[in-house]
Order: C-alpha cells, then structure tokens, then sequence
C-alpha cells in the first residue's frame, strides 16, 4: 500500500453556481480604466478598487491569480529554485546599508513604529535575500543557490495607472541566484532564462525578450520579457536579424570621426528670430544656402536644458546636446542617469542662469568652454552648467548652433576642434530605421508591457553587505548574484490584454476561472435539471465549471456575462433541448449541437484538448 | 477521455537533499527565545526574525505553512465560503467612518503615501468585507454569504513575544457571513463552529472552545479556540460539568443582597501604620477581634487606583474597589474597559488628587459620595473620581475599608446603606474553586493560545458603512454580520507548542515539512547509494522525503538535525546495510529492523496510517 493511491483518487473539479458566486458585472466602464485589461477586469468583477494603484481580488480574479503563481511556482521548483519568503515589512538598515533607502526617493512607502524606529514597506528584497544567505551559509560548497518568493510588494508610484500594470501593491515572483564566480552566475542566468520561456509558454503570453538596462540596480547582463501590446509603457526595438532590445538600452552606432582640416573656421552669423530649429534652418537656407544640398535640422545641434533632481532632493542643471532633427527621450535620459529623475528646466532655472539665452545656447558657455561663470546675484564666480553630447557628435562633425546671443548662432562649428564635452549620453530619441548596434540592419520600433526581468547583478549587493564565502582555497571571496523577477499580477493583466476581445475576456484554457461555462437559458425545470445534471457531470470528470443557475436572468444577459467572463467554452441548455440537442461552443468559435446524452464527454474532450 | 485521466497521474512526492537544501540548524538558542516554538523553529531553521515580530520563512517553514494553509482553505471552501483577497495597505477613510482609525491607537502602523494621504496597514478588514458586499450585493435574495481570505496582516505590538505567537506581521484566515437576520447569522455561525472543529482536529491541535469577551470588535455570541498551553496568553476557566470561557469573559455570580437592618453604625477607627490588606487584617484582628471568626482579607474593601487612557490619549483616573482577598487582573479590567488601556495610577496622579490618601482611601471621597470636590491647585471645585465595584458587593455587605486620613480606617461600612459607586466592573482576579456563573460548579484555571475566534458582530459595521439591503417587503434592511478568524502563523506555532520534546520539534504528519526523513549514516558509497534508491523510492510514492545525503556529516550530528526538524518517520540507512536491514523508526518510538527490499512498503505503508 502506498499514499499515493489516496491522492490519485479523481479530483472533482470545482463548480461554481452564478446564483451564489460573489460577482456583479458591470456595464459601463469604470471611469478611471484606461485599458481594456483593467477595463474588463473591472466590470467581469475580478478585481475592485481599494485605492490609487491598490486592488481587491473578487473570487474569479483570484482563481486566475492563483493559476498564474502555480505555474510559476512550478516552473521554478524545476529548476531547483527553493521557495522562502519575506516579510513586507522591513527595518531600514539593510536598505541604509546598500543606499537604497535614499536612491528610491519617493518611490518608497516609508513608516514608522510605536517606537519611532524607520521601517519600508519592500519595493524589491534584494538586501533581505542577500542577508539571510549570509547568515545560513559560509562555504563554496554551499554553492550554487537559487532563492524564490512569491510575495506582495509596494511602490508609491507617481502616477498608478492601468489597473494592474502599475500598481502600488502588487504581486511578484523574485529569484535570487547566488554563486562563487562568473560562470556559475551565467548558467544560473540560462536556467531562469528557460524557465520564464516555459512559463510564458505554458501561460499563453506572447513574448519578446530583449536586451535592458539595469537601471537603478547596478550589474551587467540584463533582458526584459515583453508582452508585445500597444498599451505596454516599455518602447523596445528590433531588427529583421535578430537584435532586441528595451530603447532605453539601445547604444547608438558610433559614426567614424570625420578629419577637420579644412573645414572653414567657425563664424558667427546674425540669425534673427530663429529661436527654433525649424526657424533656423529656413532662415539658413534663406540666407546661408549651401551649394551641394539643403541645410537640414540634421546640420544643427540642440542643446536642451534639463534639471536633474537626485534622490536625495539634490537638483541640478544638465544640458544634452543632440542634433536637431532629434528629441531628447526622457526615458532614455532617465535610465542614462538613474536613480535620478530628469524635468524640462523651468524659468526660474534660466532666470538664475543668463548666460542660458533661450533658443540660442551654445556650447560656448557649457561644460568645459563656460568654467568659471561670473553669477551675477552673488558677484562670485561658478562652474559651467555640465554639457553632455549625442554620440553621434563625433570629433570633427560641424554644426550651426547657438551663439550664446538673441538672434545669433555659429555656423561650422567643429566638434572637438572648436568644443568639447563633458561626455556623452543616451538621450537621443530611437526612430525606426535607426541602424542597430550590433549591424543587423534597421531598427522596427513597438511596445510592451514588461512581465519578467532577469539580470546578472553580480557582486553589488554581497559587497554592500559583507557575503563572502570560503573559496576552496580557504580564502574569502564574494559572491556573485543574479535577479530574476516576474510580475505576477501584472502577468495576469498582460493575459487580459492579449486575450479579449470588444465582448470580453477570452483567456487561455489554463489560466480561466474555469473550464467551462453552464448556461440554462429558458424557464422550464426541465432545462435548469438538464443544465445542473451536465455541469456535475463535468465536475465529476474534473472539468471546473461556472453553472449560470440564475432563474429569472434572461438569456441575453446571461450571453453577455458568459463573454466578459471569457471562459473558454460554452455549453448552452435551451430550446434544442426539446430536440434533445444541447450547444457546445468555444468563446469565440462556432458552435456544435451536441446530444444530451453525449454533452459531458464532447464538453470534457474539447476542454482536454485546449489543455493538452 | 476526460481531464481527470491527466490529473490523477501520481504525483511524486518532494524529495529534499540535505545537501542542497536551503537550511541550517543551530545548536544555541537564539538569544531572544523565550517558548519552546520560537526557539525550535529558528534552531531547526524554519524561520528567521527580519525584525522585532517579523518573519521571514526558510523552505521548511514555508512547506508547514502551505500545509495549514491548506487545510484552512479547504474546510472554508467544503462550507462554501468564497475566497477574495484584500490588500494590507489601505486608505484612512472606511476605519474613520467606524472609528477604528483612532481606536487602535498605537496599535495601528499609519503611513503617508506621496501626496500626503493617509494609509493604514490593515491589523484587520471588517471595513472592507462590509463596503465590498455593499458595492455588489443590494437584496435579500443575495444573501446568505459567506467570505473568507488567507491574508498578511499588521499590527504594531507594544511587546511582540514568543516568536511567531505575537508577532506584528502575521497570517490570518478571516472570514466575514452577511445575512438578513439573527437566524441567517446565527447559522453561519453554526457553520464556521463545525468547519473550525473540523480544522484544528485535522491539523492535530488540541482546542478548547471557550466563551469570549468580543474586545474592541462590538457584537454578541463569542467564542475563541484556545490550544492549551502554559505559554498561552490567555487564560480560561473551566467547570466540570462544561462551562468553559476565557478568564476575560468570566461573569462573577452576583450573590443576594444581605438584609442590614440590624447592622451596627459605620464606626472610623484608628489604625496607625496599617496601609496594606495584610496589616489591616492584623491590626483589626489585634484591636477590634469579632466574635464569630477572626477577620480575613475579604472582609476588608480595596480600592484602587488606575488611570484609563482612551484611543484618543484622553486619560483619567478610575478607583476599582474589590474584596481585599483579590487583586485587580488588569486583562479583564481591560475587556471591560475595551478599547481603553488602563495602568497603575502614578505619584503625580496621587499629587493631583490629595483627597486619595494612599493606603486608606476609602468611598466616603469617591463617585457618588465624592461629588464636588475643591480642587486645591486651582480652587475650583470638580467632580470626584469616578467609583466602580466588584459585583460581589451588594447591597447589605459589610466592610472594613478606608477613611479618606493617614492612618484611619471604617468600620461597618454597608454597601447601599452607607456608600454607592457609579457601576460595577469585572475587574476582580478570577481564582480557581470561583464558581462558574452558569451554577455549573467550581472551575479550574488554565492557560492557552488564542488560535481562532468566531463571533456574531451583528450590525455594527453594516450601521456605520451603510450596508443595507432590500427585504423581501421592498423594505431597506440593515444586513447583520459574523466575523471568524484563525491566526494562520500562530497555529504553527501552536502546533509546535503542542508536539515537541526537548530534542526538537516532533510534527502531525499532516503538517510536518516531510513524511519521512532518510539518513545515511557511515562513509561507504554502497550506503548512500541504498539509502538514496530508497529515498527515491518514496517519493516515487507519493511520500515526501528528506533525504539527508551529506557526505562528512557525523552521525550524531545528522540524528540531532533529524530529531530538531521533526519530521515523523525517520529511515536509517547504516551499518545494518552488512546485514541487509534497515532502520525504520516514528519519530520518537520504537525502531523496527527491516529488510532493504521491504524498507519502501514498509515505510509507505507507516506514512499512510499517520495520515489515515
């Protein structure tokens, strides 16, 4: 005798009764639901509102839910992850010690106790993973290690938007692999790797993995799985030939420098009312024609003033120098200078700064030619504001910009020959066409929303916070770290956006509340026993199913429930019953009339199959 | 073909490798354990303290966790209570409309977001079961309902104690019923009654159902679920003839009142240096002996001074006059008083109020015999302290009991006759040989973990957030509610309070981490090759197996990491291999030698009768 046989004994599947199940749908959209996954999840009554960025899971929602964190649960017990958990909860001093509690500014719900000590509520639990790995173990030969937790996380997000996108608490899975050098961090890197494509997979979410930057996280090798979605905040790209990467890590292809020798001097022209590129370059053309073609923006060089606020409250001017048919993508920018935020520079910023003339600065008084300002409020002198180049703006490249003077701008001015930076940065907008880094052609831009995130942190945090280990010479060495995260809630809403339609959700057969949806449309006992009799019979055979037992709900709106549900198949007791046939239907397919007598077994097939 | 096919293939069990597995067990105590869970759990390595009354779980304690959990979960559902999921971060206003926004007090973690709005973390969710039920539900035809979560909830402890007992970060199953009238409640009442006996029995707790004050909460019909302990927090009563509440709820039978008709006058008396029951009784005995029977400690009153805060910070003082035989039990002073706190009155309260001469004081300045005192500090006069009795004094009893001057005592002073009070408290220690107020006998006193507890709220919460109903009249109907915990975290504790010895933790097998632990013990390949085909041969079987694999662990050292994790069925894999035999042993029980190729049934069939 064995244990197993009492757990092998058939499962009954769950069956849910509309005439009891806590659920209401909606009409109407709710007002604040921009997207349709928050759109639908909303008004089918799978999640409500408790605050800006802050859901309650309603019955459906969290059968979907709890579907979404089995997979990944299992996927990642495959791989020899092993399963802990954090508190949400935390004292400030591990996030003290790694520079985090400051580098998340407001992004981080901060509290204090009864006793006025400073704790967090974790936005991520690097620092906690990283400690209680110290604390267990000491030796190589502890090594290789994987850690997971699927727990509830917060973020004081600016803006929360899009339902379960961006929320203030959400759900996630995070893993941490800790290992004694490169090698081991790259094949723990590949075993998550494969794990989340078999999890996206299995889930039935269209994926694109691309090359990311870390940002705030500090490490090296990085990708981002994103769900392709029009609604998605995250802008990636990718060439014919296979790169693929989030824009905020595109490297812009280095052009060769260009030699100078006999380039005409720089020269300084009166170039009145051309306060913007477009203006200038018509006035350029007008006045200053050049003989083998038209000036274009491209000529130009814009210098955008920007005020760049650090965590800790500290705000500075920066200006970004990029040519003129480009815009400054804030995002890049922003992942170029994390944890720093970036803002347009206000008036008051060009107030306190004159030397800054609005739509004629050059780089005249920036960066390394501007040291040494006179500021006129104190009488005492001040460096330059900090000058940072496009890449593109290679030694020897010339350009008409601005002549630090209403109305005036300097023509031929000659990278590295007439001015210099204080270094370059990725700020530059990406455009489709744009040539990738690695030469495999040009660039196709589209969006997605990110659903998972791995990247070699290696030593950042285990330096930070002392783990060390013997190496198997008996020498200390640190560890090398790797993070892997999906957002779990988020993955769900990713489905909903992927799997509806205009009528509702249409999820995947593994992720659905249920299998299959019951409904008894008519009045006569008959075909509300008929309709009971079918929906036990598949939950006899394991088949979880929503039975639409609602007396004296009319069919038309037990039609419309059935589709913002988005069970994946239908079952309708009716007239045909009269027939003796009952409909078997997909979700958004044809239907089959089907005997009564045989509607349990076509019904359990057709759902083994879209489960298989 | 039906679904069932796929899903009643056996299962594997796990299979754990000690050499792998994310654990280390201590031989010290951790420093701040004071009962034998909290120390156990953290030395076998099933838990680790982020914080004072924060957890984090390691793989061991996760996998009981997960367990309980589940069979919380399944026994919520086979009653038909539905699943949802609030956040723990939550907006001010719901626990402003009750009140519960200032009546936790400093109980309550409060935190502001970005814009400056006030959050709480949820200590409980009574607000949000009740708006969310109002949000979807409008007529009696929607009711009976019953909701539950299994949940993270918060509470900033004054004194967080005993591990995962009292902790500030916690998991509770809770569970709210809905219904038109008494009888709806008290039938889900019913209901949750059966399905928490049903719980704790298949967890293997032992529970005491005991009658229960309902504390802050407001409501009727109350009952918690204590695990006796001698660690408890609680105390509770029993009779032997079935009456059993905790000592909070112990109502003091009231005795008849007492003709005095013929009662002598009150006489003051001088009794220097007598500021103590024990003195007075002395003194009284020495100088003024009665003829009947030397006086005793019950024949005197005490009154006593405290100071009651209220959530709001307001504090003022209250005198608790009590036969002198009993002190005050400032728990069940507290339940009566809920939600104020109370304290020993301090010097500056005495300095305040000269007419509470320590050691004498007496009814003649207090309540109702007090009224109007001049207040020396501003020579305006106030109302004198405010006057509660034990319900044993009533009317007609006589007492020694103070003067109101240094020194002088009261003789025959007749309750009713010669002083009132404002009211009566149970305040008054409850003892062991006290009469059960039910006339059901003398009780006993012991002590225990408070692991559930159900109550009928009734319609507090629907009054105050407005959850109405229409009737079947058409009529609006206030809905009235029940509300069911069990703290999830604290019966793990509780069960490893009930089920270790003093080498460690000793698990029901239901919840235990594993069902069998595997050791080898010696340095032969041959050894470790037996034990892990046997190891793999149980999982194969459905069993879950910790398979302690190290290679240069000592023996003694791989019994105590066994003994300290508790895992019920231990197979040892030694010298006996020479032999062709194998140790199978219950945890802490008989060894039995059996043959290698025996040794999987064997043990397979010992793991299906412990969890038969």
């Amino acid at each position: 005798m064995s244990i197993v046989s009492a757990r092998s004994a058939a499962r009954r599947g769950d069956l849910l009764r509309l005439s009891s199940l806590f659920v209401r749908t909606l009409r109407e959209d709710p007002a604040d639901a921009e997207v349709a996954s928050h759109r639908l999840l909303v008004r089918a009554g799978y999640i409500r509102r408790a605050a800006p960025g802050v859901y309650s899971w309603l019955p459906l929602g969290l059968r979907v839910l709890a579907k979404v964190e089995a997979v990944v649960r299992e996927e990642m017990n495959a791989i020899g992850a092993q399963e802990v958990h954090f508190p949400a909860l935390l004292p400030r001093e591990p996030y003290e010690a790694t520079g985090r509690w400051s580098e998340y500014g407001p992004n981080l719900f901060r509290l204090q106790d009864r006793k006025q000590a400073d704790y967090l509520l974790a936005p991520t639990h690097e620092e906690m993973f990283t400690l209680l790995v110290k604390d267990l173990y000491s030796s190589y030969k502890d090594l290789p290690l994987t850690l997971f937790q699927i727990q509830t996380k917060y973020r004081d997000e600016a803006r929360p938007r899009a339902g379960l996108i961006r929320g203030r608490e959400f759900v996630m899975k995070d893993a941490y692999s800790f290992d004694i050098d490169d090698d081991g961090l790259a094949q723990a890197y590949e075993r998550q790797r494969g794990a989340y494509q078999r999890i996206f997979d299995r889930l039935g979410l269209e994926y694109v993995i691309v090359s990311a930057t870390s940002g705030a996280m500090g490490g090296s090798r990085s990708e981002e799985f994103l769900s392709p979605s029009p609604i998605g905040e995250d802008t990636f790209v990718r060439s014919a030939d296979g790169y693929a990467a989030n824009v905020e890590a595109v490297a812009t292809p280095v052009p060769p420098a260009v030699p100078y020798d006999d380039a005409p001097a720089a020269h300084v022209e009166d170039t009145p009312d051309t306060p913007t590129i477009a203006t200038l370059v018509d006035f350029a053309n007008a006045h200053h024609a050049r003989g083998d073609r038209p000036w274009t923006a491209a000529d130009t060089l814009k210098n955008v003033v920007l005020a760049v606020t650090q965590p800790d409250g500290a705000r500075e001017l920066l200006v970004v120098g990029v040519p003129g048919d480009r815009e400054v993508d804030v995002k890049r920018l922003e992942a170029a200078l994390a944890p720093a935020e970036a803002e347009a520079a206000t008036d008051a910023d060009f107030a306190a700064h004159p030397e800054l003339v609005k739509g004629y600065i050059g780089p005249g008084v920036l960066g390394p030619q501007g040291k040494q300002l006179l500021d006129p409020a104190t009488g005492t002198t001040r460096s330059a504001v900090r000058y940072l180049l496009d890449p593109r703006v290679v030694a020897g490249t010339r350009w008409i910009t601005g002549a630090d003077a209403p109305g005036q701008h300097v023509f031929d001015l000659v990278a590295e020959r007439d001015f210099t930076a204080d270094g370059t940065i990725e700020a530059a907008e990406v455009r489709a066409g744009d040539l990738a880094p690695d030469g495999s052609g040009p660039l196709e831009l589209a969006r997605g929303i990110e659903i998972g995130h791995i990247f070699q942190l290696g030593r950042k945090y285990a330096e930070s916070l002392g783990l060390n280990v013997l190496d198997p010479h008996g020498k200390q060495t640190t560890v090398t770290m790797g993070s892997y995260g999906i957002g779990v809630t988020r993955v769900l809403a990713a489905l909903a956006e992927a799997h509806h339609d205009d009528k509702g959700l249409a999820w995947p057969a593994h992720v659905a509340p249920a299998h299959v949806h019951v409904v008894a449309t008519g009045k006569g006992a008959e075909i509300f026993d008929q309709a009971a009799e079918i929906a036990e019979g598949l939950a006899d055979r394991g088949v979880e199913v929503i039975y639409d037992d609602r007396p004296k709900v009319s069919p038309g709106v037990k039609f419309k429930d059935a589709e913002l549900f988005g069970v994946p198949l239908l079952v309708v007791v009716g007239r045909g019953l009269a027939d003796g046939v009952v409909e078997v239907r997909p979700r958004a397919g044809e239907a089959e009339q089907v005997a009564v007598a045989d509607v349990v077994d076509v019904a359990a097939t057709r759902v083994a199959e879209l489960l298989a």
